[in-house]
Parts: structure tokens; sequence; C-alpha cells
């Protein structure tokens, strides 16, 4: 039975090395990159551990490693320093020794060959290699790879800079794991992602709907009212996990529908950009305690200047009615955190762009000027088509900082353009 | 001796939790701003572990990390949902119950409370706790974190988003580690913050400045042509670590002395906005290919709006023109990337929002729009001030993608405003 030895061969540990990563100088992009490409590839990430350039420490974390899981990949440490260790360590964990090889050495000289230049003494230490370890190719930097049988794990040690990762990751990682993968195992991944919606809000609706799925992983994560559903599915067949993914899938769909916005693209400005650049449909946008995030965030589409001329910040009172014709007796009498305020804001730059489609943000991102009747994390939202207000709101946001409330209020702009577009992803 | 026990009472052992990061969709922020935080306050920390959300293996995680260190910190798992299991496998780790407490749902009663709301029925496993157990206050956000013994350790659980954890760090973490220090062994950390400056630049200028110093660990982080350069230096009294620390601050500060933008505040926009509001000198922005971002970083700043009346997004040759009153004659003997339309719009930004200093940004983002003459990168930039040009230039970013180049061109468009305002911080 394919589900009775499930674990067996798909399991993987992920090893990041060195001092600087537990000092926090960066933070520790390899592994996200390899966790996500072992994913892909149907494999389950057991744990991701992130150890120092101590020998003794290092070998003992691959050993364990190598005991527990199928598949050990390391990243840093193969440096020239005596701070590199990784080769060492790797030695030590398979019980074998380790000498100078002339194939990794051939490597670097091909490396620093590439600029006619000669590498200096101290890199005779990248060509140290584990007896029976293999040498891989680093198209990006001086230091070789390595990949070796250690416990019952195959061990790829692989470079610490991430730009030399991510091509050893496409020529020799990928290629490996795809004549390696996991039999008569299949992943399925769906993906469903939510606007206008706090993780909260999203557990009480969807309570059940977590809890029922026996071979079905739903994860969740929240960013400013968005909301990023995956759901991953195993199974006997690729058909299989796809079926049960995506039939998980259509019930989020259904149950949420008024929040879905794409079930491919994460980018809320994306999915909102291409449409209007598809259709054709002028945008713009008049910005008072957002300044300028939504248009920063149209303006990261690529050929978005199709559909967007020209967007507007004004947050003085003055400016909303030089720029975009709102009363003054207006403004006094409803103050310009206000329903009707947005409405003309909202019409006012749709005229002034000669956009067929609009919205208008104003709120109070704080800390200061709050008052009891207009609390700091009101914002008063107005969407506006072809001449028509289409949508006016005020919304409540949490007073959790300027920042939070400016990017809750974005993404409800963008959100309120996309609904105003009709039709869901 | 005090340096005989240093390491004695001061490991600690960081865990990640979440499926989320085992599968690659996040780097672990939080970890890397946890292991600053300990090296400041002179704790050595052995490992960082990422785990998934699974109860069996999150309790040995953590009474594993119990045993082997004197603090361990965790983040993530604390939301409402079931697969959120950190508090349940911290009691199952320490061997105690988990019960609803009181405390900790007045902790989430008042959160929602601020915005005069009530919580989903979810939201009440937030307010389990290990017995024994404190609830720890998050400022910005639902979940209460936890601090508890366990083992030999004191466990501290934060939540995972990252812009709730910052504050709890703040304000419940670095007290406890000023109360738990390592006796005897003193640290003290300068910072020096430089704009337009890439990581290659900074290292080629400083390579010795890098290396020089036994005592200290000077770290370097890049973020789009901005750097924060961290200086920590160890000594055995408070005194000479800190004169330690700012000897080589001072050589950074005297060698980077043009790119130098603060030594306390790592927010550019924020040094410029405060010196704004300050000095009351009223401030605009016209931005094409950046549309939005630079008014977006100055709308970040709280009270901007004392000296910010309103700022342009005209991405249109049209809007250009209607908007700021360049020239049509200018844009097409010149294109709208150069440097005479850069000019044109620096001023007529200042003169329509009546502001004394201007920016503005003209550019090619890419991907399509570059020739051999105007390639994608190239980005042209003038500031003006009391109604004369006090800068103009044309950067040629690398093709590094749409939304590098338009961080890089925001991060200098800001440094310039800044510079126009003379005498570096």
């Amino acid at each position: 039975m394919s589900n009775s030895n499930k674990s067996q061969g798909t399991q993987a540990i992920i090893l990041g090395i060195g001092d600087e990563l537990l000092r926090g100088d960066y933070a520790d992009l390899n592994s996200s990159l390899l966790a996500r490409t072992l994913l892909q590839h149907g494999w389950t990430v057991l744990e991701i551990r992130v150890v120092p350039d101590d020998l003794h420490t290092l070998a003992d974390a691959m050993a364990d490693a190598g005991k527990r899981a199928d598949l050990v990949i390391s990243t840093g440490g193969l440096g020239p320093t005596d701070d590199d260790l990784t080769r060492h360590a790797a030695a030590r964990a398979g019980g074998c020794e380790l000498g100078f090889q002339e194939g990794a050495w051939q490597m670097v000289l091909d490396w620093y060959g590439k600029s006619d230049r000669t590498p200096p003494e101290s890199n005779r230490r990248q060509a140290l290699v584990p007896e029976g370890a293999t040498p891989l190719h680093n198209p990006s930097g001086t230091a070789p790879g390595l990949r070796m049988e250690l416990g019952r794990a195959t061990l790829f040690c692989l470079p610490g800079p991430p730009r030399e990762v991510g091509p050893m990751v496409e020529l020799e990682l990928k290629p490996w794991l795809g004549l390696h993968g996991p039999e008569g195992q299949f992943l399925h991944t769906s993906r469903v992602y939510l606007a206008s919606l706090s993780e909260s809000q999203f557990a009480d609706e969807a309570g059940a709907l977590l809890e029922r799925h026996a071979h079905a992983l739903v994860g969740v994560t929240a960013q400013a009212g968005r909301l990023a559903v995956t759901i991953t599915a195993r199974a006997a067949t690729p058909e299989q996990a796809k079926g049960s993914a995506e039939a998980i899938q259509a019930q989020f769909l259904e149950r949420f529908a008024s929040h879905v916005y794409s079930t491919t693209e994460p980018t809320l400005e994306k999915v909102l950009g291409l449409k209007l650049i598809e259709r054709g449909i002028s945008v713009t946008v008049a910005e008072s305690c957002t300044l300028g995030l939504v248009a920063a965030a149209l303006g990261g589409v690529s050929g978005i200047s199709k559909v967007l001329s020209e967007t507007y910040c004004t947050y003085s009172n003055g400016a909303k009615t030089r720029r975009l014709g709102v009363d003054t007796a207006m403004l006094e009498q409803h103050g310009a955190v206000s329903e009707p305020v947005a409405q003309a804001m909202a019409l006012g730059a749709a005229r002034e762009a000669s956009a067929r489609l609009s919205v208008a943000i104003t709120g109070l991102a704080g800390p200061d000027g709050g008052t009891e009747a207009k609390p700091v994390g009101l914002v008063c939202f107005a969407c506006a088509l072809d001449g028509q207000v289409v949508a006016v709101e005020s919304k409540r946001f949490a007073p959790a900082g300027r920042a939070a409330i400016r990017a809750w209020a974005t993404n409800r702009a963008l959100h309120l353009l996309l609904l105003a577009l009709g039709a869901p992803a």
C-alpha cells in the first residue's frame, strides 16, 4: 500500500551553517528557498536547524540529521577561511577521511580562470573532499559543493551566499530530486487568496472546514487583511492528490466567495492591475491617509502605465479642494474623514484624470488626531465607476499603529477597485 | 573571576514555529531579530530551530531546548486556529495543565475593546495558559505571549507576525534580559546608518576597517542602497565596551561622511521627516517611475502633515504637463526620462504645492521600455529648494527588477532631500 510507507524516503532536514546567522546578521533566506523547492518535489521538511561554525556541533548536527531524514541539505561553511568547517564536519559525521581532490581543485581553478586570475593559497582548502563524496559545480562562486551518503540520508553541502545557492539548486539539486522523488506518494497544493478578512474572522468562519480533512494540510498566513490559504493534499496518485486538494479548495471558494481575489496570484495589486490592463479600464486614486501607498502598489505592476496616467496624494483640505474639487463647505460640515468627502474625492479624481475607475481613501492613521466621534483607525472609502459612486463605506481598523492602519486601508482600497470590476477571480 | 563564568547561564535557543516556515512561504525574520537582540545583551545563541505545527514534535523540541539552554524563545503558533499549538506544547513540555486564564482573556478583550469590538469565539483559545505561566501583553495584536519556567530554562513564547514580535521584544524581552544578563561581560553596540551605497561599494571602501578590531564585531545589512552598520564591542566594564565601540564608529563616520544619515534612527524617511517638521520646511514630491513610493515613505512619519500638503504621481507625459507645467516641447526633445524634465518636475511641484523643498524622480523601472541610449534602470532626479534646483543627476541602477529599481530610486530621492537640508546627522 502506498500509504503505509508514505514517510519512507521523502523526509528532509535543512541545516543553515554559520555564526553570522546565529548573530542575526542575516535572515536565513537559503532555507526558505530550499524548503519551497523540496515541497514542490513532494518532500516533507522535518526541520530547519541553524548551527554555529563549530566542528563538533556541526558534525553532531549532520550525523543526527543523517539518522532522522532521507535527505540533508546544508548551506554555508564552504569558504576558504578557518571558520569554514562544513567539509571537515561532513567527513567526521560520515566517519571518513578528508583529502585534497584534483577534480574539486580544477573547479576552483576554472572559477579563477574565468577572470584570468589564479587562486590564493587559502583556496586549496576548498578542494578538500570527504572520501567518496562528489564535488558539485558552483557556477557563481569559488566554493564547490558536495554530495555524499551519510547514514540513511544523502547529504548535499551548498555554499552560503544566496546568489550562489539559487543556481546550484537549479543545476544540482532539482535534477537529483527529479530522480529520487517520492514513490507512490504524491502531493498537490491548491491555494486561495482572500482580501478584507482578518485571521480570526477567517478562523471563525472556516472552523469546520479546517478540521474535516484527514489527508490534507490547510495552512493560513495573514498580512494586513490579506490571507493566503494553502491546501496540500497527499494521495497515491497525482490525480487523486489534485482531486482532493481541489475539492477542499472549492469549499473555501464557496464559503468566502466575496473575499476571494485569486487562486494563483498572491499579490492583490497584480490581480487588479492585470485585469485593468486586460480590459483597458483607466484608473486613478485619491489618497489622504494612505498617501502614496495605493499608487505605489499599482505602480509595481508592469505595464500599468497603459491604464494609469496619474494619481492624487492630497493630505491637506486645501489640496483636496484644489486638486479634486472637494467643496470647502462639505469639508467644514463633515470633516475630511467622512463618507461625503470620500465620494467627492473619488468623483473628482476620476474627472481630473479622465479615468473610468477611481478609489478614494481618507482616514485617521494616528497616532494623534483621533476624537471620540472619529477615533484613530477610522477610514472612509469611496469607489466610482463611469461617473457613479459604486461603493462607499467607513471601516474602523484596530489601532495597531500608523503603519498597520495604512496597510489595511491600502488593501481594502485595492479590493474595492477589484470588486467594482465585477465577478470574482 | 567574572570572565570564568561568562557562559554560565547565558545560552539561548530560538524556536521558529510553523508549517509555513518549513514550506518556505516566508523567511524566518523573527529569529534573526531575536538573535541580534540576544547578542547585544551578551547571550550566545546555540541554535535556531524551525519546527512544524505538530504537537508532539513541538513539545519535544521545547523540552529538549529547556534541557540544553538557559533561555528558550519561540515565535509563532499563538493564533486562534487549531493549528496554533504553542500553548499546548509548552504545557506538555512543562508537564503541567493548560487552563483558561482570566488575565490573558482580559488582554484579548482589551485588544478588541480598543476598537469597540468583541472577540469572536475562536479567540478564547488565546486565553489558554499553562499552569504557572505569565501571559505577556501584546500591544500590536490579539495573541498574548507567555513566559514560564521549563527545565533549566526560562521559556518565552511570542507570536508569529514580525510586526507583533518587534514591540514585544522591546516591552517584554529586553527588560527581562536586562535583569538576567551575563555577569562581568559587558557589550556595547554603536551604529552607523548609510544611504546611497551598495554593500560591495561599502566592503571595498571599508575593507581594513572591517578586519582590524579583535574585540568588536562589525555587522552590515543592506537594503536597496541603505546600509546598517552595527559595531558590537565586548569588554570587562561598560565604559570600556562603550569606548571601544564608539572609537570604531568614529572611523566609519569619517570614512563615509557623505553617506551617513543617522547613528540612532534606522529609517531614512523618519530622519528626513523629523528634520523637516523640526525646521518647518514644507516639502513635496513629483514621482513618475516610483509612483507613490516616496510619498508613502514620507506619509509613514507621524506628524508629516504639518509640512506636507500634497504630492504628485504623474506617470503620463500629459499629467507631467497638466499637473506640473512641464513644457511639451521639452518632453519631446529630451524624453520624459531626462534631467531637464526632472528639473522642470521638481520646480513645478514646488510651485504647485507652495512647498520650499521638492524632489522629482523620472526613470525606467522596466521590465519593458528600455533602449540602448536609455536602458532599464536609468533614473533621473532633481531636487529644488526655494525655487532653485540644488541637485540634478542621472543614476543607472542595476537591472535587478522593477521592484528593486523603484526601491533604490526611492531611497536615493529621500537621501537627496536630506542632503538638500545641509549638514549630515
